[in-house]
């Protein structure tokens, strides 16, 4: 008990921001399943690039991406492409998916302006023909 | 070391969901930053409910959407609503966003005959007016 505690100690002291949104400890991974999006801000965005989409075009996004998802106070991201699933109410004619989580709106606001988005949309808005964003906070 | 060694042994056995997703060990949460999203399957949902969005509605709607999200085969969810965000790009007009991940197709494709996600249609499927879901996996 003595070795869990000090271990969570530990891990709250060394990785704050894991801890400030609600990851258990290790001490806690007995469970199947911890939820830890719940609490946050979800940033998703959906870009339709224009036609045709060469390996050079995704490339440079691709890159691109990856560098705009350093940004200090981005939590955690996805890059994505259509999954290949195909439903009435599927819309799958997006060519990429950016979904990043953020502790709060605040945090958001600071992504928003930071030198490193601004890069990505002066170095990729020409290749763009529609965005999409849904902000989403928790019920 | 030898402790480290063990408490992983002991986290990737007791809890092979989030072993499975790549979640770091306590061992490996000094880093401020683990991504656990890029390699799952994104199942993004956005709905419009029909208006008025009465209090009655929410609760009936919020308690399915709760009731929805014990499937199995979900790694992690977030359950919102508009973040009250407001740019050009932004789409803040739907009334509810379901997002959950899943480990691969596999587990998405249990998810969706499943009887719990069978009855929040049935249950539900009069309170919307349009949906529109975006699946995405990394790239």
């Amino acid at each position: 008990m003595i070795n869990k505690i000090k271990r969570r100690s530990f891990i709250e002291t060394s990785a704050k921001g894991m801890a400030a949104v609600g990851l258990a400890t290790g001490a806690q991974l007995t469970s199947a399943k911890v939820n830890t999006l719940q609490k946050l801000f979800i940033h998703h965005v959906y870009f339709w690039l224009k036609k045709p989409v060469t390996g050079e075009v995704k490339a440079k996004f691709e890159k691109a991406l990856k560098e705009l998802v350093t940004i200090e106070t981005i939590i955690d991201y996805h890059l994505g492409v259509p999954a290949g699933t195909s439903r009435d109410v599927i819309d799958a004619s997006y060519s990429y998916s950016l979904l990043v989580t953020f502790k709060n709106k605040e945090d958001q606001d600071i992504y928003q302006p930071h030198p490193k988005h601004q890069k990505f949309i002066a170095d990729c808005q020409d290749l763009w023909e529609k965005v999409v964003v849904y902000d989403s906070v928790s019920i």
